[in-house]
This record gives structure tokens, C-alpha cells and sequence, in this order.
């Protein structure tokens, strides 16, 4: 269960960062579905380590390749299995971690929980991790595309102090990418892309938030009382490596307002069915989608790995100074970008089958 | 699956706030805990409407029967149903509002998604659902107490514009119900309260926080990767009732520090295991608790019911003027408290148990 | 999970049979179904024991209260929770049973693995709990029926050496009912009812088997490949009490023959699609309804409570000698009939709803 | 779900017979356990196809990859990934099928199910997916056996009307591959073979039984209700392909007898714990292990395939003479027999660790 997600449309990963490979397997996608490699592969390398200056110099090419469940292009509604090699391992590098565990890492409790001290540290724990959702979450998110015209866009909402500005109604990938931080609001990205390049420079790390809007959903997706939509995006999300928060529509902001400010009003829409003049519902009301963009917000630590000395403690107690010397991001939201995209795919997906069974008439 | 939270200890829940009942079902539960429905009925005083000026003057004595799962007051390991009868309904308060949805409230999203009006709007929506949550998890609190002796206190950290400043290592249960409001910072409970009741005086609502901090907690327990201690707590708590955020440690101002400013130095442990020196990682590292405690906080909008007349339309798309009539709380966070506990004991029994089934040697 | 059955159809089971209540939680039952507690109680009374005279004196009025997930007679889409107060408890009864397991019972295997002696021995391990399935069952045979038009009936096909002759195309509930052994083939009903007899003056019990036949399914149901129809249907009935075997279609007779004698051809049907001539399959191929009637059967012990002295050994490892004093049926499988039908509908309805999801075009 | 095995220790398959791999995720395998790709091999080789003239002349090497899990041969608890490459694939012996549905196979539910024509009819209907199975058992035999040292053995106990006589408390795998019909009763191996072999010169296939013991048990695994250990059995062995009847213990013929003959008195045992003098239960009381051996058997239908021309009808409707090509088993239960074992290990693992979860003190 731990490493499955989804309860009709489910994904369950697998990889370390040091083994061999990393993968899962889809199962519950329906039939008839066309999709190859090539419509997976452009999630991967928005993914990939080693893309621009602002990511670490890591390179990993991460070319996926399908195992099952496909028949000339076309799903057949078997699990589809999916596998990723791994490339440009330096197990070197973690070796002298070992006597010590790396502050706010998962050093300590993978070995406590596990029984084991894993060479790479809490090897789940590693952003390699990722690449299983985000290659489940590109079927996921080409699913809904196709079936029901569903959009999901993520950009960088903050870096450090600063924040953008961003319009949820309109924004597209094609500005999210226009630079490398991907942030399309312009002024902001450049606040971006200087904050993490003084982390860099301070041998630091930086953290930061990614907002994230699905757009052109039906009504009705969401299973209350433990399955709310957002319920289910909040674990999402909790679940990537160094989430620390998450917030849908008004969120934090929202808690501080008055009921007579933070009510949407319905309005009528052209084709008969309602909308809400304001969305701080953040497009979902008793855990189910009301048609309105769902928008949501993700924070993220600064990584814990750095250059910059650390005083901390070994396993045995002792007191010890801590260097990073893997080769890791100042920053992680750049690259978080597709990986929240795809969990969000993933969330929505499976509530869309969910609510598919629901329509016996 | 969708009314189900839980792996291992796992509560089904039923009720609608205008049915004849409301209850659940706990699995799991081990087998040899003394147990009687007096240990579950004060949490359910906590919960009550009706308990002071603060809240609804809408009154439920929520008495608890338990049906099953006991013989002499110790727990077969068998499944312990629980029922709580509903009183006090006057359905006659919402039939006005059948013509017209209610603005961010559920009644438009269940009758989509069902097909159905209910006569209460979003019945599972209401709040009243969550009495089934507040037994489940006296049940899973006291299991935790009892075999862990792990301590979990909820309290009201923010009210509106104002925030309290609560120490965590040592904030009690009795400091928490000694004000109405529930929180144990004196000088900020009056703001709170000043607030709520002018927010109730305006026919309006305001929004909140609740922080939680559980603690004597083991290293180990939390499941990665979808499973992590942090994603399940996130998914427990966006399935309340108006939660519209969710923080654990930093959070959302952890997003804008650096790592040499975030990162969590070890300490050695006088029982010789490591600690952390401070604990902007909220208790968990890679998903997995540390020992320290664990810390969130989750934001509350203001409820959407209000006496003021809102522009809005209804379910044939004709604009109309909505005023709520039934008797709702002005502010949901001071009942929200044994709420908030009772879903991360909830949610960390599952975890105590998923952990004991992987201590194979 | 161990109370649990059904993926997207589910129901929640509790209750033991010397405490307050038996009841349940269905889960997932689409919205605007009619339904009310007049239709499950007819299932539950053809379950009651003390109906006549082949079953246990013990009698129950087993009235069934639907506590939440309906409005008017319909569903809502929500869980619906159910309850039958327990009547007519003897705890005396079982009181000299406690210093030594009864032989094939539960008394020892529950007290070792909960770590609880019981009063009624393993108290979900008596018929009693069925009372939840039967009512669970009728609910998803209502949904089945009103749906799709299916159609489930079992019969006691086999008591003791005596065997019946029943046409699987034909049968009909009315058919059944016709005598109290609930047998449609009146000749080896009298066998059936002078086994129980002799069974009964003996002070000794007999074992039998119950045949079932669905009818009217759609082609498509089954979720391989650990979800077969099959599979799960296995699971269900070698999970009631005393049920000792499982097969479907030519079962364990199909293994010696042939396969030129064994296959099913194709034929045309009126309607377009195709049928099978025969039906050794038993309905489903690979997993998968095929259209053709599902038939199993289910092999039940006899009972383990027998009024005979029989030489034993006490909890503590002395030799006893043990003789039952509980009111219990001589043969389970006159009152298992509703009990197959009931988890036989409750399977089907799962995997009906899992097949509608699947249905994304 | 429907890919999916167990709760704790769970195997997640995928693949068809002419995709380019199977394999499979185990989720929840303790840490610490030794493993290597050795540890597996063996029992692939067992299920191998072409491995002696009974089997079909297709030959697949089989050979297993792990991905994932691993560190220096040691499990690492998080998910150990499998896979292995498909060989020898023909599609061509496939393609002439595809005009009509072949008598008792899965195309034609298949296609219906899925509204996909696969080139290989129901690929996952196919006895390659069991490679997948095979290696996901071995995982689990081998932490029963080194954790709490269960044995697993399985045999052919009956092929076409023959019926073999094996002592269940002694039989061990030596003794059930010194034939190649794997029976360990050397007189009813001769006449299975003699059976196989005139069914394969007709042209024909014959049907089977296959026994299983699993021994050293402790007394307390099994979930009830709804996942005893003889439901989650029967659910493992009906989702095999072909496989059509369950029966544990006294089975089918118990049903014939009274329970005076039935009944399993207890006995004291020289380590103070309780046993059985007989063993009609087949291990279980209650669905939960009473430390005696369980025993099952499993019934098999004679293979579809068959070379001998059948009549039958096309997808169209039209009738047509259908001749099997491909290359396939005249029997299937020799090569089930690793299957079976795989099966029932990785029921008792998930039971084994879902009981440590209840070891709560």
C-alpha cells in the first residue's frame, strides 16, 4: 500500500537511486487509450536532473521504456508497466555520509525504521523517486486530456521571500517553460533566478512554492468523507519529497477572512449549468469539483543538502561536522513543476473513474 | 472505500446530520484494551454543539453506544461499532433553502454528483459527520495513550487577523478548555473571542487555525512513499468539514528560508538515541517520525452559512437573495479541536500498527 | 480490512452474537435506488433461525433498522448503515463450554490469536455475524435486479450421501421455498429432510452442500486477474462458517475429463451476440462473465456443535469429555441458502460497478 | 486493485504472453531478509515451459531480474521490482485465431470487456502471466520459511480419473520431482502420464487436481470474516487460469459425513500447546490457523487448446471449424504445481504479517 496510490486508477513505484532502475506499474486505465513512449517522455525530461544552470549537474537521460499493456499504440487495459535505468551513479559520493546522518535528511529514520543503513542514505527518500510519478502521472494526465479535456498547469508561485503573480484562468505551459525557473510571470522569475543562484553561490539551498490549476473539469468528481478531492491532492502532495504545506483555493490567506468576503456567489453560465462569480473555494465545495479551475499550493524546504559545514551528530552520539558533497539542487520547485503536475493528474484521474462507477442509472 | 480512513486501523463511517443516527465502525483495533463508552464520550462533549455562547445554540446531547467489539469492557480485537443518535432535528430550517444552493456550500456539488436534492443540502457535508470521527479516534487516542503513551493536543492558534504563541513541548489539554475558545494563549483567546462575537453580532463568520503537536512519539512509524506520515495527516485533515490548508513544521514559511537556516542539527539523546536540536521539520524526516513531536496546523474558512442576505442563484439559474436560517456556529474552530486530535490519532494508530507488522525478525 | 468485502461495493461488517447488536455499513451503493427496509427483511427472515422445525429452536425476530443513506425511500448515494438487535441471548448456555475449546470450533484459535477466552468462544465465528451479510446481500441483490435484471438463486443441493437433480436455466426462488429443506427437486428434498431427522435424533449433525445459479449478467464482469469473478466469489463462500469448498461450472468433475468433452462452442444467440452451447465454464471465461448463467456450489461441514459426548482435551491439556448444550441447527445448509444468495450478490454488484468504471469512452 | 495481491505483503503483476516482459512489485517485504535473484530462479525453472516432454515444446529461459529493494543481497523493505523478458514469441501461430473466438478460452470476454481484439486473444488469460506469480512466491516462501520456518510443498493428485494417495504430514518437494509429472505416489504418476500422453496423441488435453500442505504454522493467521485463511486461499487458487474448484481439508467429501465423524478432537501436545488428533479441519478453525498442516486441493479443467478440429462460431456469428496451433500444455497440472505453492506462500505471508499488526501489547 505504502508505494501504491490511486483505488481505481492506482500506480505502484518502485527504484532506488542506486539500484538498478526505477518504474511501476499502472493498473486501471481503461482500454482504448492511444499512447506510446513518446507521449510520456516529454514529462521525463521537464523532470530530468541536469536541464539548465539552475538545477544540479547531475545528468540522467531517463528514457522510458513500456513493458505491458499496450497493442500498436493503443492501451489494452491491462497494467502497464514502465521502467526507467539508472545512469551516472557515484555511490562515492554518499560513502562518507555514512558515519553520520545528514541533518533533516531521512538518514536517521529509514535506518531506525528499516533496520538498515542504506548506502544511499533513505533511498526512497531521494528525488529519484520521482520519476515513477512523474511517467504514471504523464498517463494519467493524457487520459484526462483525452477523454475529458482536462488541463493541469504548475508553475513556481515563490523562491525564498518572493512571490508572483500569476493568472489561474489563462495561464499555459508554454510560458511556464519560457524560462528556466519556470515562472511565466516575468519580473518575478528574475527574483527567482537570482535568489537561487546566491544559494548556490553561499554553497545554501533556497526553498519555495508551486502553485498548480486544473482547468475544464465536470461536476462531481471527489469522493466525501475521506476521498475529498482535495483531501486526496493534499496527500498528494504531502507525499513528494520535501513538501512541507499545502493549500487549496483561499487557503491560509482564506482563514483570516470573513464569511460575507469568502463566500462564491453562483452565477448562471451560457450552457444552463451554474459557476461561482469568485472561485476561493479553490474549485471545490464538500470535496467535490463545482466545475471551477481546482487551484492549489505546494511548499517546499530548502533542500538539507548543502556545501556549507554543518554541526550535527553521528549515529554513535558523537559530535561531528557535516559536508554535502553530492551533487544535489539549491532549489527544488523548477524541477518540482512537472512532478506536482503529475500527482495531480494521478489524483484526479483515479476520481474520475470513481465517479464513472457512480453513474448507474 | 471512500466513507473508510485507514490501512490497518481503519474506521467506516455513516450518518446524515437528518437521519435517525450517526456512527461508524472501527477494524482493527487491537485485542486486551480496557475500553468503555466513558472513554469515548468526553471527546464527544468537546465536539458537542450547544457548549457555550461561542457555538451553535443548536443542542445535541450526542450520547454514545458501543454494539460490539467488547466483553467486559476490554476489547475482543473484533470490529467496535459505535451509533449516536441524532436529536433535535427541525428539518422545517432548510426547506426554504431547497430553491437555492447555497453559496459555498455543498448542495450544488451533491446534487450533481448524486443526482439527487437532499433535503439537507450536502448531508455528509455537514458537520455533524464528524462525530463519527471524534469517537473513532477517542478509540485510536486511547489505544495510542495506552500503548505508547503518546499525547496529542490540539488548540486554536488563529482566529481571523490574530495568532496566538503556544509553546509546543508543553501545551496541555487543561490549558486549552480553560477558555471557551480553546486557545491557551490568554491574551490572544480574548482577541478570539472579541472577534467571533463580532462576527456573530454582523450576521456573518469568520475563519481560523488549528495547531496540533503529538508527542512521545517512537522513531519509525510513517509508510513512504505515498503513505508518509505528513501525506496522510494532510489527507485526514483537508477531509474536514472547511479545512482549506495544511502545515507541518515550517510550512509555508519554511518555503522562504534557507537550508543552513532550516536544516535540523542531531543531538545526542541522554538514552542515547539522536534528537534534533531544533524542529522546523515537524517530526518527520523522508515521511518517517524522528521521536520529535510531530507539529501541524490546518486552516479553517469561515463557515459559508451566514444571516446576511447574499446575491446569488438558483438551481434554474435565476438570480435570488440567499439568508441563512439554520443554527450554525459563527466561527468552526473552537469545536474543531477534539475534531483535529481525533484524525491525527487516527491517522498515526494506523501507522503504529503498519510499523508492527514490518518489525519481523 | 478483515470486516471489509468489496472494492467499489462495500460492505462493513460487526457484531458478535451475546453482544447488543449485529449490523453493517454498505458503502458505494449508487444513488436514487429505491430501497427500503421492507426489502431486506424478507431475506433476513428466510435466514432467521427457529423458522422450522430442521432449524435451531433459538429464535431471533431479526428486525432489520436502515439508520442513514436515504431520503424517502431512495438512496443517496451514501453509506447506509444497518442494524438487527440481538434478542433471546443465553449466555448460561456457553458458560461450561469455557473450560475446554469444543472440537472444530473456533473457541481455541480465536483465544490464541486475540489473546481473549471469549464467552461465546469465537464470537464472530458464530452464524450469527451472517446476519449482516444477508442484510448487505439484499441490498446489492435490489441493486442487481433493478439495474442489470439479474437474477440470483441457490438451493441446497446436497445433504449427507444425498444428492439433488435441479435445472440451472429454471429455477426459481418459489421453487425453493416449497419445503423446508429448500430444495426444488421434491424427491431428494425428502431424502434431505430424513437425514436432518436421523441427524437430529442421533444427537448429531450432517453436512451438506448449496448449489447457486445466476442469471441475466452482462458479458464483461470480472477484474482479472486476482479479481475473477471466480476468484472472488471463492473468497466469499470459503468465507462463511463451516464452508469447506468451492467450485464453479463443471468444478471438480471437469478435472477428469477431456477437453473435446470439456469445451464450451460458440453459438449465435437472436440477439447478436454469442453464447456457448454448454456451459462447463460455469458463466465466466478467464475471469470474465460470459453471458452464460454463473453456476457454483459451496460445500458446508457438518456442524461442530453436536449434543453426543465426545473424548476432548481442556485448555489446559487434560482430557474432558465435551458435549454441546447450545441450540444449533443439525445441518448449516437449509438457512445457508440466503446467506450464498446474499454474498454472491454482494461480489457481483462489486464487480459490476468496477466494470462500469472501466467503461470510459 | 485487479493487478493486485494482499494487504501487507503485496505483489503487484503485469505483462502479456507476447509484450516485451512480465514481472511484478512486492510491496511490504520486511527488511533484513537475504535475497538474491538465486533465491528465485529455481522455482521459475519448475514452471519453466519446455522443460520435459509433458509440458508444451515452447521454450522460454525465464531468467529473473530484481530491480529494486536490494542492497549487498539483503532486502531493504522498500519495493522489490522483478522482471522477466519474453522469448520465442510467435504471434504468427495467433493470427489465424483471431476471425473467431476459440471454445473456452478468454478471447471473446475479453474483447467484450475490453473493446479491444488483442493479437493474442486475452493476453492476460494466458498461463505466462503465472511467471510473474512464481517470482513473487518465491519472495514469499522464502520469508515463511527463514522467519517461521513454514514449508510449502504441492503435488499432482490426480490427473483424468486417476487419483494419487500422498501422506500429507511427510511429502517433500525431492520426492514430488522424481517424476516428471510431479506426483509423489510413483504408481498413480505412471498412470498420469500414461493419461497425458494418450491425451496429447488425440490430440487432446486432460484436466487435473493439485494438493498442497503448508506446515510449521503457527496457531492465530487468518483475518476473519472476510479474509480467512481458507477464503483468501480459495480466492488465490480460483484466480489461476484454469483452475475451477477449492477445497480445504475434508472439502467436498466432508460434506457427506456427520459431524460426529467429523469433528477434529483436541489433543495435548509435548510442548503444552493444543492439537488435533485428525485433521478434517485442514488446519484452519474459524478461518484462522490451528497449527495443524493446512491442506488444500485444486481443481484444474482439461486446456482449451486443442489440435483436434472443433465446431464452433466466429465473432460474426457464422459457424466455423476452430483448430488450435500454438503451442500448449496437453495438461496443465504438472507445471501448476510451483504455481500453486507461489500462490498459497504469498497467502500466508500477507496473513503472517497482517497477525504481527495484531501483536500489539
Amino acid at each position: 500500500m505504502s508505494s501504491t496510490f490511486g483505488h481505481l486508477f492506482r500506480v505502484t513505484t518502485f527504484g532506488e537511486s542506486h539500484g538498478p532502475a526505477v518504474g511501476g506499474i499502472v493498473d486501471g486505465c481503461p482500454a482504448g487509450l492511444h499512447l506510446t513512449e513518446a507521449d510520456l517522455q516529454p514529462a521525463l525530461d521537464r523532470r530530468r536532473p541536469g536541464q539548465n544552470r539552475l538545477t544540479t549537474p547531475r545528468r540522467e537521460e531517463d528514457r522510458i521504456e513500456i513493458l505491458s499493456g499496450l497493442q500498436d499504440g493503443v492501451t489494452l487495459g491491462t497494467p502497464l508497466a514502465f521502467l526507467v535505468r539508472n545512469q551516472d551513479q557515484r555511490p562515492g559520493d554518499y560513502v562518507a555520509l555514512r558515519a553520520a546522518p545528514r541533518p533533516s535528511h531521512a538518514d536517521y529514520t529509514y535506518q531506525q525504521k528499516y533496520g538498515i543503513r542504506a548506502v544511499s542514505g533513505g533511498g526512497r527518500a531521494s528525488a529519484r523517486e520521482t520519476v515513477s510519478r512523474v511517467a504514471a502521472g504523464a498517463i494519467a494526465a493524457h487520459l484526462l486530456r483525452e477523454r475529458w479535456g482536462v488541463e493541469i498547469v504548475a508553475w513556481v508561485d515563490a523562491v525564498g521571500p518572493h512571490r508572483a503573480n500569476v493568472e489561474v484562468g489563462s495561464v499555459a505551459t508554454g510560458a511556464v517553460d519560457a524560462n528556466d525557473v519556470r515562472c511565466p510571470d516575468a519580473a518575478a522569475a528574475s527574483l527567482f533566478i537570482e535568489e537561487i543562484d546566491a544559494a548556490r553561490r553561499d554553497q545554501d539551498s533556497v526553498g519555495g512554492v508551486v502553485a498548480c490549476v486544473a482547468r475544464n473539469l465536470p461536476v462531481g468528481w471527489g469522493q466525501p468523507v475521506f476521498s475529498k478531492t482535495e483531501a486526496l491532492l493534499a496527500q498528494a502532495m504531502l507525499s513528494l519529497p520535501a513538501a512541507k504545506g499545502f493549500e487549496v483555493g483561499s487557503g491560509f490567506a482564506g482563514s483570516a477572512l470573513r464569511g460575507s468576503q469568502h463566500n462564491d456567489a453562483y452565477v448562471a453560465r451560457p450552457d444552463g449549468t451554474l459557476g461561482t462569480e469568485t472561485n476561493r473555494s479553490g474549485g471545490v465545495q464538500g470535496g467535490i469539483t463545482n466545475g471551477e479551475p481546482i487551484v492549489f499550493r505546494v511548499a517546499f524546504k530548502p533542500p538539507a543538502t548543502i556545501g556549507q559545514a554543518q554541526e550535527s551528530t553521528d549515529f554513535e552520539g558523537k559530535a561531528v561536522t557535516v559536508e554535502g558533497k553530492g551533487r544535489h539542487d539549491p532549489c527544488v520547485v523548477p524541477r518540482a513543476v512537472p512532478i506536482v503536475e503529475a500527482m495531480c493528474a494521478l489524483t484526479l484521474a483515479d476520481l474520475a473513474l470513481r465517479q464513472e462507477a457512480r453513474r448507474v442509472r
